[in-house]
């Protein structure tokens, strides 16, 4: 196969990213779930949109990258709620390996690389790039849920402290939006949304 | 409002591409129709995986900016077939101007600015970014239609030289993908997916 064909290949195959779906769900149209395609454009461009709230040095362009892929690995692995239990979280790290040795093998060698290595670092978080690209994927939904009337923290019974959890990067990375979540979370506390 | 409040307010409103729907399917999903927001997803990760094949000089950081944002002005105007009559057309950038407007408008001041010459950059497709950002947007299609036995060509009875017009920016952009879609377009013809 040629560079060219096994991009195209990948391509393709990416498209079934748009099959995958997530506990949050799509208010303008019928409150259908959302799928991880479509939440990796809200959260690249989200992520392109809030950059200037981050306080420590980071590379937009690497965020941005990191995000376009950071779900890809769902094609095999599948999307997991956040706050499932952790032997879940451990089992699912492992298929999710697995899905990135497969699915970025698809590309020429150097892209391979380039991607799986992106991934793993955006998996690991220990980066500024990967927890900016990390708090961006955690702060979305939250803004979604609170436009939802608690949308998928309400029909699962989440607490404050598992949210907070959740979005404590941003704490580091961006106080002025941690102090949104703050905020937020003791509102969706308020109106019965999050326990 | 603060900055961060008019952030999460375009955020919020943008949400609404998700159900914004186009002539492309997606044969993994049942063949439902592509929204164009997940279509945003794969045409921007797509300029990413095959920026090498631009031989004019191109800022790729730029172009997936553009690529990002280049459908948002479908919230308001809606998504008009790539193959409609010239009329349409005409009515159809009146319609997104305003909507450029509306949209980008929800943003602070400067952000508003940058993204709205942005996006009429790429309308207007003078630049070398814009002209490889509009090869993207019109080479997926092709690769989508070809992987489901003629998709929304076979659907609309599309002949292969409207195909060719619409991809003309890949033969000074990217003669190697222009040389793909010359074979392409020339299987589909054979097979009776393109008049
Ligand atoms: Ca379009």
């Amino acid at each position: 196969m040629t560079d060219l064909e096994q991009q195209l290949a990948f391509i393709i195959e990416i498209d079934k990213l748009k099959a995958v779906y997530r506990q949050t769900t799509v208010k303008e149209d019928k409150d259908r779930y959302e799928n991880s395609a479509e939440h990796s454009w809200h959260i690249t461009l989200t992520a392109q949109l809030l950059q200037d709230y981050a306080e420590q040095p980071v590379d937009i362009s690497r965020v941005v990258k990191m995000l376009l892929i950071h779900d890809i690995i769902e094609i095999d692995a599948g999307d997991l709620f956040a706050f499932a239990a952790s032997q879940d979280h451990e089992q699912q790290a492992l298929k999710e390996e697995k899905a990135a040795q497969r699915l970025f093998g698809l590309l020429p060698a150097a892209q391979h690389e380039h991607y799986k290595a992106l991934w793993f670092e955006f998996e690991e978080a220990k980066t500024n790039d990967a927890q900016f690209a990390k708090a961006m994927d955690r702060i979305l939904p939250l803004v979604q849920n609170m436009n939802n009337q608690g949308g998928s923290w309400a029909k699962h019974k989440i607490s404050q402290s598992q949210v907070l959890e959740r979005n404590k990067y941003l704490e580091f990375m961006a106080p002025k939006l941690w102090q949104y979540v703050l905020e937020q979370t003791n509102t969706a506390v308020a109106k019965g949304w999050l326990l």
